[in-house]
């Protein structure tokens, strides 16, 4: 066992200190344990493992730990033969259950992936791919239920109810949509994309317009399939120009149609169950508010960013039900 | 052409009409082309694919049209030879492609994840994976970028903030959490679940206690990795048991302490900003209300099922910023 830990704790530091996480262990969903705690666990599985026999240094792999009392394991690259990654990975296997290790993660690339048939027999599964790279993983615990979170399933879109000066709202058709009806310019959240920018970013796309970020005002969740669900988010955003620049340029790949229509006569002759209702529920009506007024909601989700950790600095994107302090 | 087209519309046949649909294709955010326009562009596609050599019928796949213009290829299994699909597959590729058929869909499964090397050099990548399955697929035209849309890769947890009669919050400490400080119940929203029956789900299993869901008050979003990004929404949730009856069995593997407080000693003694952040944005302060009064939010995000389609019975659970009417 001491070769075997020592190992890990070489190649710890020879990586400068730094060891490889699993995104999820990322999530503030799932801290991680309490020192003193895995200290104990420690000590315990190392003793308890005194009467495994120790397996043979790996030809087909080399292992690190990660949080979460985790281990991840690198595959040696297409020469690892199916015959030696089973029979090495199923000894470690054994010694990290006894070691109280909890999740052994796999990633494989295409050089490897012909060993996920290997590894799927020892019960690994896969937790997530994407583009040249899938990641499995298995749980050894036998007393408790996986505790692996799934990883994300759900996609996130934002819709962007733009206001100009005149009180106008910027609509679009979509090129490939069945429905010939005019609707708010949106889309999904990239990668590494806080809601903000990513209304911002599909709204210049989409027609040209550059505007601003102001709050969340709804947001509909749903499930499209077993496997995965929908958020989509509707954001208002204020364009500041001079009315009179307001040039659309639309993107003629994506869209088919676009434009700036007053929102009385958006409500008094079309129709978008949710751009309709947002503008219904939060906003003054028509007939209440004066002329000149800007058109702005009473109530929507306002920005802030939370610290949630007093001891770092890493602040959150967060948005509170609030009302606008100038709202009528 | 024509075998390959009328052995596609036999085994849709077969299957009793339906046809399978990559997820993706479901998002809302990405419609299906309108009919006169796919059909227009079939017409086109096959006049185009009479200059190609027809394709050998494959032995290694089988293969049939999915929406938005796709196909789905089903491997034949574990027998399926690397050289022989890598030869069917190529002719078929270069066949779809110019019929403008957009996105192949290659599912694999255990039996056949030593073929992903062979797809992977033919320019496939992976969509997504879970347990025993993994999805591969390729864009195939070069004049326009990949429009399919990558897999889910948010996650969604829910905060519960559950009030009883008496104006107490319910908190709990986690096991496993590094900071020794009350916060709300709460988790990972399950695949296929909303997320008021999250919220629910989570307190019970958490707490032992049953409580209803009301409205969303605020939620956070930020990224946790390149990957991954994570989406936490606190949810206000009442419990209408008569408070002595409220006895907490909170679950001793998730939780170490689970206690009922009042909303004005949490504000004096306890901080977790999120929690406070909610408390202080969208409800009045303890020193405005009446002792009597139940502690209601002023403004909050009230569930409403949205019928999107006029033509679809479907509802889309949606929350829209709305100022409680009994509010003060």
């Amino acid at each position: 066992m001491a070769a075997i830990m020592a190992a890990g704790s070489a190649r710890r530091l020879r990586s400068g200190g730094m060891i490889w996480t699993p995104i999820v262990a990322r999530s503030p969903l799932l801290q991680p344990l309490r020192s003193a705690k895995t200290r104990l666990a420690d000590k315990a599985a190392t003793c308890r493992s005194l009467s495994t026999e120790r397996p043979p240094t790996p030809t087909s792999f080399t292992w690190k730990p990660v949080s979460h009392q985790g281990v991840t394991v690198e595959l040696a690259g297409s020469e690892a033969a199916q015959d030696d990654l089973s029979r090495d990975l199923a000894a470690h296997l054994k010694v990290w259950k006894l070691e109280g290790r909890k999740a052994v993660w796999l990633p494989l690339e295409v050089d490897t992936f012909h060993l996920a048939k290997t590894a799927s027999a020892l019960g690994f599964k896969f937790h997530h791919a994407k583009g040249a790279k899938a990641t499995m993983y298995t749980w050894l615990p036998d007393e408790i239920p996986d505790k692996v979170p799934p990883f994300g399933f759900h996609q996130v879109g934002v819709g962007a109810l733009v206001l100009n000066q005149r009180n106008e709202i910027l609509l679009v058709k979509e090129k490939h949509s069945q429905y010939d009806r005019w609707k708010m310019p949106g889309g999904l959240v990239d990668p590494g994309e806080l809601l903000p920018d990513g209304a911002k970013r599909e709204v210049f796309e989409e027609t040209g317009i550059r505007a601003e970020f102001r709050s969340v005002l709804a947001f509909w969740q749903r499930t499209i399939s077993a496997d995965q669900s929908d958020l989509y988010t509707v954001c208002r955003l204020e364009c500041m120009q001079d009315p009179s620049q307001l040039r659309i340029h639309f993107d003629p790949n994506e869209i088919r149609a676009a434009t700036w229509m007053p929102v009385e006569e958006y409500l008094a002759e079309h129709d978008h169950p949710m751009l309709r209702t947002v503008l219904e529920r939060s906003f003054p009506t028509p007939s209440k508010r004066e002329e000149e007024a800007a058109f702005l909601p009473f109530f929507e989700l306002a920005p802030e960013d939370l610290q949630m950790h007093p001891s770092k600095p890493t602040t959150f994107q967060s948005f509170f039900a609030t009302r606008r302090t100038e709202a009528v």
